[in-house]
């Protein structure tokens, strides 16, 4: 595999991004935020999290978030739920594309603080889910591992543990009639570097020729956009990012959230390696600087305070 | 070539990071600071800068701070100078390594600026260093190129013409015998990307077999770790670097100065691709803890937040 032409970037500083901070943002507001960030050239923006109100008191105006957004042309809306309950309040908005995918985390440890389930409990829960999938007429999921690389509460995940789930939830949808459309490995405690990425990109492109690999970086440790070149050398052509860096302050001690790899820091990437990705990567940066001042605090994307190399281009 | 069995790291965190920031340190602070920096084996610390107290106030206790250092073994305390006086300054404290090199912007805009000399100025001025090196009795001399992949001024530096400056700066060495015993490219502006580095590297590789490349980086854009992996993939082995990113604050308005790659997130990097640094990374991690004490601002580098994943391997 050669470095991809073109790349698709999933923004998911909105969702990822304000379910992390503390405070809780006007629905007006954080409508024209993502508007602003629609009219970037990003097409596809995870905009809310259908979960409960008193869990994730962020995300309890996903309803009217949705019903305020206006839709523009190429741009995909996206959301994610837990639950059946989440999965039909979403649908009832009828203006999101929904993911469906089959994760599981590769840490058991991660799965029980995280979900409160057993790898056997998040399996099981992962089978009647794929029940739904199918009674809904969902034809096609991904296959995602979360803690793919490694984490905070067990150390090293084995590249052939990792493996091992993907086979098995491989299995799942195929067993429901379910089509498997892209394999996604998420980074979630920002334990991966660019030698694991390019092992395990490696051995699924080996078991699954031509699958689509997604990524889900995080830049917990530095090393993310090292790890999305990394991917990138070998073809990756999926990639979620959030704006700004959203999804962790660097200076707060919450260790396992550190931010996503900030959005206009990849463009920018790809833009300088002559890769696609049909952002204007200057609306990207001045949506990167509303984003902290409306977080309140410094946020960790680069570009935002060096600027786009073009501009100095174009002098 | 391959992914190097060891790198050596040149932190210049005390003379980069602290020539930049606003205030000036207490000497014996700065004396402190060092030293706990000798104490995680890394080898080469960049302390001070002979130059003008005038217009370097921060540096105007250089001949005192080299004076309170403790030896360390293994470790060489090194300098920088800007002229025959700094050099003399420098040479008299009879505890430094001194860094010899001809090195010239390949903007012509940024010298002007920097220095305010032409290219030819520039040139002259170099010729007259090599002289002095000649007459001192130093045998080789490091070639660097500033702003060897862009500048904020000039915009795109052509690789040709980062190979010509080499080309005549060789000419220049050898025209005073003196050897050449590593070329030196710098990214003083953050321009460089993963594919320009691996472009340059592979063509002074091709042009100059065996001489040894390093590299000094700036994170200014974000790109910083993936253009240290992309030159790791080609065997480069030196590498400039900053504990905690000092050199630049990614949340002021100074867009050609943002800090050098962390030194402790460079040194995860190397570990977790099973590249030898001889760096105790948590006892640097603590050291650029202490950094951002000192200088009374967050500082971008990210494993001092995220965390040695050393630490969580032994749980």
């Amino acid at each position: 595999m050669s470095v991809p032409r073109k790349v698709m970037i999933h923004e998911v500083g909105p969702r990822e991004g304000f379910q992390f901070e503390q405070i809780t943002l006007p629905t007006e507001i954080k409508a024209e935020f993502i508007e602003a960030l629609a009219r970037t050239g990003l097409k596809d923006i995870e905009v809310a999290s259908f979960v409960r109100s008193d869990v994730v008191p962020q995300m309890a105006d996903a309803e009217s978030l949705v019903a305020k957004l206006t839709p523009y042309p190429n741009v995909t809306y996206t959301g994610t739920y837990l639950n059946v309950r989440g999965l039909e309040r979403a649908s009832r908005t009828g203006k999101l594309r929904l993911k469906h995918g089959l994760t599981i985390s590769a840490s058991e440890t991660f799965s029980q603080r995280n979900q409160h389930a057993s790898h056997q409990e998040a399996y099981d829960q992962l089978a009647k889910r794929a029940d739904i999938f199918r009674d809904w007429g969902i034809g096609s999921v991904s296959l995602g591992v979360a803690a793919a690389f490694g984490c905070n509460f067990e150390g090293d995940i084995a590249l052939s543990k990792v493996l091992d789930w993907i086979r098995r939830l491989e299995e799942l949808a195929f067993a429901k009639d379910l089509e498997v459309d892209e394999i996604r490995l998420l980074d979630t405690m920002g334990w991966a570097n660019p030698k694991s990425i390019s092992e395990s990109i490696e051995a699924i492109h080996g078991l699954w020729p031509g699958k689509p690999i997604s990524l889900h970086l995080h830049d917990t440790r530095g090393l993310g956009m090292a790890n999305a070149y990394a991917a990138l050398l070998l073809g990756v052509s999926d990639f979620d990012t959030a704006v700004a860096g959203l999804g962790g302050c660097p200076f707060a001690d919450h260790k396992g959230a550190a931010g996503n790899i900030a959005t206009e820091d990849f463009v920018l990437l790809c833009q300088e390696m002559g890769i696609e990705t049909e952002v204007d990567l200057d609306a990207l940066i001045k949506c990167a600087l509303m984003a902290e001042v409306l977080v309140g605090h410094p946020l960790p994307g680069k570009v935002k305070a060096g600027g786009n190399l073009n501009r100095y281009r174009q002098k």
